[in-house]
């Protein structure tokens, strides 16, 4: 039987979870995506959505091996599972599984999160992207160097040997939500459409380097005053303000990343969702940047990886 | 009768109003504060809340006239009333003053906001805050030179003779209140507390300008990060948040003035509510500002001299 269910795989994260049954040659046999982030869980009844989202993949003689990665395993998750230290790698990723026992039978395995502490002695984490930079050098891609992981919390990424040697965080899509749904600014929005030229005109002002613009506190406001004097329409503001915090994201990153290294790759990696990659590669392309773009494949490739190296997959 | 009510004043703000009964000699008789600012008003009935919160003022046989100040004038408000330019002062607001009709009978008059241009082509604007400068002045502070009003959008204003010349906006305390509230920075934040070292050490590395902390969608993430490792307790973490981004603001805006001004003045005026103003205070101190501090006597005798100039109090 082909499309016998040999690991159920997820990629828990903090807004949305999605979760693929993972055939014995490693390919997808079929896959959720929902809306039940960590953050979106009723009651934070972590089991009962394993129990309703899994539950129909488990009902088998075989008990079938679970394995997820993402913020399910943070403080706010299902089950901590301690941070590894850089660099770190698919063997030390398989190593520090964790294991949280499940209402439904058996036990699902949590992939750690990976920690650095800056050159400022500020700490940063990550959990997920981990999974993601492993799949990828398992593709072929992003073996070595930078790499772009877009979401609620970007994550830029040094690689080598599709081991993590340095990132760091950037809170864009998180605060982007916030701004959209329940800020002044959202109230000038008009739709959730697309706009290119909005979203060139915001990401040049977010990462323009004008000392008379000031930074990011002051230059969101522009995406009000833009909407009040009419130079952009309701229905540009959303991309504007998509623009101007994906703008400010590269400014700030390619800053810590000279201040880091002896200079800026030329070249890096996007790794993410259709839409999320897009804009980003736009964005970064036109930083003059030589961008290579993977999907979803890269998460369900680093889950298998990490599941074989720990032997719960054949 | 002293306490005969000879104007209504109102502070009606994006998130709160304040108004207050003011008495023939200009002082207050009375006044109430609530969370009815124009994000917060159920269904937008800016009507039925000013018949609730005047309605027992206005009864009366004489007709009370009725001015407010802020974003109650602004698109999302109850009458868009349209913009000054600068330099404006009480003239001109007095004689820009919008009316609308309520139900309860009579009208209400609105102060007009201030727009400028920036020399970068992007407008700002400001609504509320030219009545507080104005009351400042006339209680012969904030003359002339630098102002600071910090709320949910912080203004900087360069006034002279009670006349704005110039301002920029910063979106800190509506940042704040959404990451506190709705983002993962507030799930590891226990109470609403003050820790002044929590407060200084963030307001250090807001403003620091490392290049290796990249700028401000990175360092925000630093108000989990230390949490998670227990760096600085779940208490201190909303103070920590707090001081991180009025660092971030005092930067960006010192940044702003120096290029849109020769030198950075070495005194400025904070004109606002206790907490704010004491917060803001020691943080512009610790920046080697002399600081000069002004409450809402400000707001209330900006109201009274714009009401007085329009004719509308004797």
């Amino acid at each position: 039987m082909t499309d016998a269910t040999s690991l159920i795989a997820a990629d828990w994260g903090t807004t949305s979870l999605r979760a693929y049954r993972i055939a014995g040659d490693g390919s997808v046999a079929g896959s959720v995506s929902l809306p039940l982030g960590i953050l979106k869980v009723p009651d934070g009844d972590f089991d009962a959505v394993y129990g309703q989202v899994f539950g129909p993949w488990l009902d088998r003689a075989d008990p079938v091996p679970v394995i997820a990665a993402g913020m399910i395993g943070s403080r706010q998750g299902w089950l901590e599972v301690p941070y590894l230290s850089a660099p770190s790698g698919v063997a030390e990723f398989a190593a520090g599984l964790g294991r949280v026992r499940t209402a439904a039978g058996g036990a699902m395995a949590i992939v750690p999160g990976i920690s650095v502490t800056g050159d400022d002695g500020v700490p940063d984490v990550l959990r997920g992207e981990e999974t993601q930079v492993i799949g990828a050098h398992l593709l072929g891609r992003a073996a070595s160097g930078l790499v772009v992981v877009p979401g609620t919390h970007s994550k830029w990424i040094l690689a080598e040997d599709g081991r993590i040697t340095w990132f760091a965080t950037f809170m864009t899509g998180e605060v982007f939500a916030l701004l959209c749904q329940h800020s002044i600014l959202g109230r000038l929005m008009r739709g959730d459409g697309e706009d290119a030229e909005a979203f060139r005109r915001g990401l040049a002002h977010g990462r323009s380097d004008d000392p008379r613009s000031a930074g990011l506190l002051h230059r969101l406001f522009s995406a009000r005053t833009l909407g009040l004097f009419d130079r952009i329409p309701g229905e540009a503001l959303r991309s504007y303000l998509s623009g101007l915090l994906i703008g400010a994201e590269i400014a700030e990153a390619t800053t810590a990343l000279s201040a880091w290294l002896d200079g800026i790759p030329s070249s890096l990696t996007i790794i993410g969702g259709a839409a999320l990659t897009e804009a980003y590669g736009t964005a970064l392309a036109g930083c003059g940047f030589s961008v290579d773009e993977v999907g979803e494949e890269a998460m369900v490739g680093g889950l298998v990886a990490i599941a074989k190296a720990a032997g719960l997959m054949g």
